[in-house]
């Protein structure tokens, strides 16, 4: 198959491009490499650091790009090529106008790009949902008044401009495979984490159980942001590149708009620091939290659609939180502790 | 009080520029000029042609909005400052982009640019709904799941690039409100009608009723898209000038993001076709349908917030079509038939 990879030099395209070579496809990989340019600018680096993986250094928002999709004719789009951080999002007007700029106008500009017999694989959010009073469904909602009923997108409640950003993206998608025939599935994805090439841990790009494990490594308490009640839904990396192969192997029909909730399980924080403090032995420390967001809360959502696929979930164990200790501690030495401390506020 | 108006030299911005003007309030009138350059890329003109009306040549998506809003320091802004239509918006890529980009970069300026205390009242439209099969609630609605219930955005199902970007805006002020304790007032307007400077009727920028008496006036049939059963929510633009007067008088509380559906009466096309054929004798022609839309279908909605705060309507009666038709008549000469007719395609 013809995989047209975008975003393919982060944490996430650094494993899929190499677990769909690996599957033998026809992988191109493009990026043009402005995560590295954020790092540099945000004083951070990934553990695991890597050369850039990269086949065609090109923004997906450029006019070339079109020409490239035309060259290559993929099967399908994976598109992973947006500004991925929320804290980056939320450091001033300049940071939320360039995430929604990149993120927006480069799914637009793949949506104006694209044969729409091309299968669209978009890297969106489980933050999308924000934490409602109600179930989470899987993209869409039957809404019932009196005796009438529609189907009509789920009304999601985002905490940041970053996620605010994969909202509008899935608003305009569903609006091209209504009115352009396209076809897309829209990965609605939990908190990711796992030992792989370009893994962050500092308070800008790095998702929260990897920071613990270097917390841990780096002998400094675990960061617990306020009360620690929040709930979120979680997935390993290596179930990321199940769910992807799950999806690309069964794609959307013409004009469908098909959203998959991608996690595995779902913790509260302070379950999850408890988790790798038992595992490590390291102390945990609450501390003011820098985001607006409800410390205690209902959280209920599903995660059917992939689990009808044959998604066979690695559940974080004690096990997993102990080998990410290992990986994690050949690295102990790059570790820079003073970039895991929360400075962006909400 | 200080008002500043973004998109002055607009159909909507030009009355509304003298209508606070002459109730004595200090008005400052922002635009780029921008529409007059599309209207030129498209080869259409509007009647009733003004100079253009504005203070500050400047965009809201500009570094240099800022520091006006700064030194200005508005009680209020009224923002209009957005790429205007559907069609245009549908016509290529980089049409939707550069929508999406003026629309939603735009607003997300203003909002880091504002002072929280500051009221922004900000124009959307009922297009952004759609036609979904179950009421239309003025911006959120409540959705029970068995005894759980929350509060929400009511979903959209917007029909182009142009409408999606209003969602867009709504979704990200909403978070604006949420997050930073802004007061807005959101405007899901309805279709407009009504002579005043800068009147379109071409198929790009022109609204439907105004579209109908310059082609009546111009002696040609009045064309109705499909079968005519496309339902919509209208008011005269002289009840824009009262709906945006009541929502600058009682403005919106801290934290509150206010949706107000800018509405006082719901027509089909083909009651609207006929309604102008009863009045100037004009004939009717079914076309085909240019775009993609429900030509039959379910419609309710509500305009109870601006008549709680006390909107009079001014209803559409043979008498408004009558008073319309004699201004256009005064412009025949000016009156482009070519670009009445729809050239762009869902």
């Amino acid at each position: 198959m013809k995989i047209l990879l975008l975003g393919s030099d982060g944490y996430l395209g650094y494993a899929t491009y190499h677990h769909f070579k690996k599957l033998g496809h026809d992988v191109l990989g493009v990026d043009n490499l402005s995560k590295r340019q954020r790092e540099i600018d945000c004083g951070v680096r990934p553990l695991n650091e890597r050369p850039p993986l990269v086949d065609r250094n090109l923004s997906v928002e450029h006019f070339e790009f079109t020409k490239l999709i035309e060259e290559f004719e993929p099967d399908v789009v994976i598109h992973y090529a947006e500004q991925p951080s929320a804290p980056y999002s939320m450091m001033g007007r300049m940071n939320a106008i360039e995430t929604q700029k990149t993120n927006v106008l480069g799914t637009l500009n793949l949506i104006h790009s694209i044969n729409p017999d091309t299968h669209i694989v978009k890297l969106g959010t489980m933050g999308e949902y924000g934490t409602p009073n109600i179930p989470i469904e899987e993209g869409w909602i039957t809404i019932r008044k009196g005796f009438r009923k529609d189907r009509l997108l789920f009304p999601k409640k985002a905490g940041s401009w970053y996620h605010l950003s994969k909202v509008h993206d899935s608003n305009n998608l569903e609006f091209a495979c209504r009115n352009d025939g396209l076809r897309v599935t829209d990965l609605n994805q939990g908190v990711v984490y796992g030992w792989q090439p370009r893994f962050h841990y500092d308070a800008i790009f790095g998702t929260v159980i990897n920071r613990f494990i270097a917390q841990a490594v780096a002998g400094i308490p675990l960061t617990v942001y306020g009360r620690g009640g929040q709930t979120r839904a979680y997935l390993n990396i290596e179930d990321t590149l199940q769910c992807v192969q799950l999806a690309v192997e069964n794609p959307a029909e013409r004009g469908e708009f098909r959203v998959f909730n991608q996690f595995t399980e779902v913790f509260s924080i302070n379950e999850l620091a408890e988790m790798v403090a038992r595992v490590t032995g390291a102390t945990i420390e609450k501390i003011k939290n820098p985001r607006k967001e409800l410390e205690e809360h209902y959280y209920k959502t599903k995660n059917t659609n992939l689990i009808r696929l044959g998604l066979k979930p690695k559940y974080l164990t004690d096990d997993v939180v102990a080998s990410m200790v290992e990986n994690v501690k050949r690295h102990k030495k790059d570790i820079n502790a003073t970039t895991i401390k929360p400075t962006i506020t909400w």
